[in-house]
Formats: structure tokens, sequence, C-alpha cells
């Protein structure tokens, strides 16, 4: 069976109740309370079927999770809280129920998880492509937001977590790799990313972090954001990179560069950030180089020296 | 020459620089300063190539500004001040530069028209067709946001300007008729919507001004979600319903109705709002009928007999 778009609305309500004292799906607007001393963060992102994900590939909770997973995470890169976000979709006459169902479900899963409500949105109809564009909300007290532009020469640069996984489990995906539990791993870090809202909000609390970005190309992309806003350079320990034990069996047992995947995979949603060298967040993260005061980026080897072979630099 | 995502984004930038002291478009987030005892309000739309719009007919500029407006009129509807707006944009491979560039120009008129600063967005690539998300995000004070679920029996039920011209424009586009004076008037109404921002901040300051909404798809369809969300009924006055001169000349000569159009027509974004009858609003507006206790909506004659023949009711 086919689902229309105001039937799309109607399971939507049935995941999402209206809460008391809440203006959310409904009115023209949503209307939501502010607080001197506080910003709101705003971040939007559209997702096009062919363009962004293949509905063959990914299971439709995959999707739903993944469309509200890669905002949370811009909440997240500023060190924010998560007010709460805005689905709009447009939907193929042909779209079967069952699409639809599994897409709220994973779409609600995330909202679950993270306490983040859907609030308002728009359901249209295609002519044959979904297509997705979801708006988030955040705040943040003050002043505190990290900006891409707040890096100072003699910073640590550090990531949270592992670098290169989702990457590599997007080329399991499209090589048709053998699922074994390394790969199985990395395919589940491509669907189903975990935005760091938790530990960008401790990394916001210290004043010595100074930028904070999220990686979705790859830090050989995303730190060059940084360098450029802040008008500096940096060198990178390549040895130093985090790699997941699934990333580096796989990538040996396939000939792969698990190094290239960290640096060029994109899609991690990890956390980007800088900070003066006496700082200690108290979450986990990994130093993986410095800012300096040139604008040059400059990737090392354990030997420090320059690291060649790379692909894209 | 077609036009790349970056270029697209390139373009945007141009008729959007960045301000002094505002974080926008370039980082993770956009940031907006809060301020206690006010609401923000947030809206999104998307609309999609061949079901919104169709590239033949639009131009570029009226498609930029209409993608804007209809979201600003949900502000109005509210009673709200436009805060600013985020364009999620998907464009395929072989669209032309001068297509963006107009789009971009009828975007940015209404914005600078509005003073309604462009805060962020997406650009992205899509397979065929053009896919154009707005969010806007308004502020109003506390307690003041009008929603459709304050209509109280005995209110008048007013709306601003005229109905049915924006609807009239649309046949006259798909019927191909020729454009003499009153046709032209009537398609550019069509096109280039005026969301009434103003007119909303002066009916959400009068404590007598009730329910409001904006009229989208036409009062037929649009009264009712205020008397469904209110609790109430209502009779119309429909020899009281706004026609304007254009509407009624072109409708004589083509046989059409001009009162189907005012009911049924839509997109004319004129504001539909209740009001108690002492209150003295200081901008122009049409009292068309009342809101009762009961839950029907009756459309009466100017015997008072109740009007059939309608299309739609």
């Amino acid at each position: 069976m086919d689902i229309g778009e105001f039937e799309f609305i109607e399971r939507i309500k049935e995941h999402f109740p209206a809460r008391d004292g809440e203006v959310g799906i409904g009115d023209d607007c949503a209307v939501l309370p502010q607080q001197s001393g506080f910003d709101t963060l705003v971040s939007t992102d559209l997702l096009v079927e062919g363009v962004h994900f293949l509905r063959e590939d990914a299971s439709p909770e995959q999707l739903g999770w993944k469309s509200a997973a890669v905002n949370f995470s811009d909440i997240a890169a500023m060190g924010g809280q998560l007010t709460g976000s805005f689905l709009s979709i447009a939907i193929p006459h042909n779209l079967p129920t069952e699409w639809a169902e599994g897409f709220i479900r994973g779409y609600h899963e995330i909202s679950q998880h993270y306490g983040a409500p859907l609030l308002g949105g728009d359901t249209t109809r295609s002519l044959d492509k979904i297509c997705i564009n979801v708006g988030v909300l955040g705040r943040i007290e003050c002043g505190k937001a990290r900006l891409r532009s707040h890096a100072q020469p003699g910073d640590l640069i550090c990531v949270t977590g592992t670098l290169g996984d989702s990457g590599a489990g997007l080329q399991i995906i499209l090589n048709g790799i053998d699922r074994n539990s390394d790969a199985k791993s990395l395919v589940h870090k491509h669907y189903h990313p975990m935005p760091r809202i938790f530990e960008g909000q401790c990394l916001a609390n210290e004043e010595g972090v100074h930028a904070m970005m999220d990686i979705s190309d790859g830090i050989g992309s995303d730190l060059r954001h940084i360098l450029h806003a802040s008008h500096v350079g940096a060198e990178i320990d390549t040895a130093a990179i985090p790699l997941s034990e699934p990333l580096k069996n796989l990538c040996g047992k396939q000939g792969w560069d698990a190094l290239d995947f960290a640096i060029n995979g994109g899609e991690d949603y990890e956390l980007l950030f800088t900070m003066a060298p006496d700082t200690r967040p108290t979450i986990p993260y990994h130093v993986i180089g410095r800012i300096t005061d040139t604008t040059e980026l400059l990737w090392l080897n354990d030997s420090g020296q320059q690291h060649t072979g790379f692909r894209h630099f």
C-alpha cells in the first residue's frame, strides 16, 4: 500500500503527540520561548534521493536516523543544547506505507535519544524522488558558541572518537563486500552516526577550547575551514589520528589505506576542535596536531617528515 | 552556461554579505541572540519543481520572491516580526546561470523589502528537478502570538485585502488567456504576493484580535482550520467578501464565478482573523462574517439565505 501526504502527517502525529503548553505542529508557526543570556542556534540540511542516498541501499529507519543526525551534529559543533527539529519531506505517489513508517520510526528514535522534539515541518508531494529537509534549533549561553574562526597559534588540534569508519562503511556498501563483524561495525557507523551533543556541551564549558566544528567531509577538508576562518596554519601528526580496530582490520584485508579514509572519508560526525595546551577536557579525545602561525597545513609522519602519497592533497 | 552548487553559494554571498557582529552563513549554525519576554517563531515550506511550480511558467525572479513570500506570510499570520530566513536549494546539473541569478535576485528583493536577512541554508545537487526549502524565523512579544485556536463566539470574521486574485491569476496562466491590464494585474498577484507582515503586527497589538492565520488555500478551507481549532462555527456573508475590480471584470468577461475564486482559489496570502466586535484596528480590513457557538460553517447570500451552488461545499 502506498502512503499519501496527509496519512504521512497522521503517522508523524502518532509518534510526536503535541505536548502541553507548547505550540508546535498545527499552527502557522512553532512558538518557542526566548531567554536573555542565551543564543538560538539554527542549521538546515537538504537530502535528495539519488544524490545523498539510494532508497535500495539504506533502510528507511537508517535514513530517518541519519537525516536528523547530520543536523543535530551541527548543534554539537557549536557546543549547544538541542531545542527541536523541523522536518520537511516531499514524497512520490508510489511510496510504500512501510517505508514511511520506517523513516518516521528512525527519526523518532534519534529524537527520543537526544530529547529533541519535532516542532513542525511540511509534507508534500514530489514527482518521483524523495526530498528531505531537516532544520534544527538549539540554544547556548551567550558567548559560548564555538566558531570556526576561534583557533589560535599554539592550540592543540583534537578530535573525538575514531575517524574513517563511516567512509570505509560506505565503500563496503558500494563494493558489496562481505559483512563480517568488522565490516558490519563500519557500515553501522555509516548509517547510524551518533552526534556528539553531550561532548560538544562539555567542550563549550571549557574556556580553553577555542575553535570547533563537526567532521562531515573528512578532516582533510574540514580542518581547512578552521584554518581559513582563523587565518592560521596547522601541523598534523598523522600517526596520532585515531583509527578503530575494525577499520585497521578491514583495510589490512582489503589492501585499503586506513589513514586515507580517516582524512578524506567524511561523514564521521565526530568533533574537531582546537584548545590551549593546558586545557583538560573531561571527555575522551585525541590530540592530532597543533595550530601554527603560518597559513600552511602540513601532514607529518612519525619521523616528523612531511607525509606524501595521499589521494587528495 | 550552467551553474554549480559552489558558484550558486558565491552568488548568494554577493547578494547577502555577512554583517558585522552576526554569525550567519559560513559556520555550522547561525547564532541569534534571545531576549526574555519574546518568543521565537519558526516555519518551513518545501517547494518541488513540477508540483509547486513549472520552470517554463514562472520566471526565476518570481519564484525567488514567492519562495520567501509564502514563508514570511506564516510569520505575519502569528503577528510577528521577521528575524531572517534559511534557504536550502537542490539544483540539477544543467541549471542555467541566468536562472540562478534571477532566483537569487527575486529572493534578495523580497528579503530587502521586508528587512529579513538570509542567515544560512544549504546548496546541493539534484538529479533533475529543483527543490527549494525555505525556513523562516521571527519573533513576537510573549503571549501576543495569534493562534488558530483563539476564536470566540460573537467575534467578527475579517480579512485584509481582496480575495481570489491569485487563484484567477493561476487560471489565466494555465488557460493561456490574453494578458489585458486586468489579467496582468491578477497574474502579478499570483507571482508576487505581498505578505502582510506590517498588518499582522498591528493586529497583534490589538487585544480584541483573537484568532489569526494567513490565507494559503482559500477561506473555504482555511476558515475551517480556525473553526476546528477553536471548537466554534461561523456564518459568512458572501456578499461582503472583498473582490477586486480586475477579478470582477475578468470573471464577467470569461463567464467565471468571482466568488468561487475568492473562497476556493488559494494563495492570496491575505490575513484571516477574528476579533471582538468593539475592536477598531487601524489597518484596512473587511468584515465578512461572525463566529457562532455552533460547529457549523454557513455561507449566507445577501438575503440571509444559505448560499448553494459553490463547487467545493
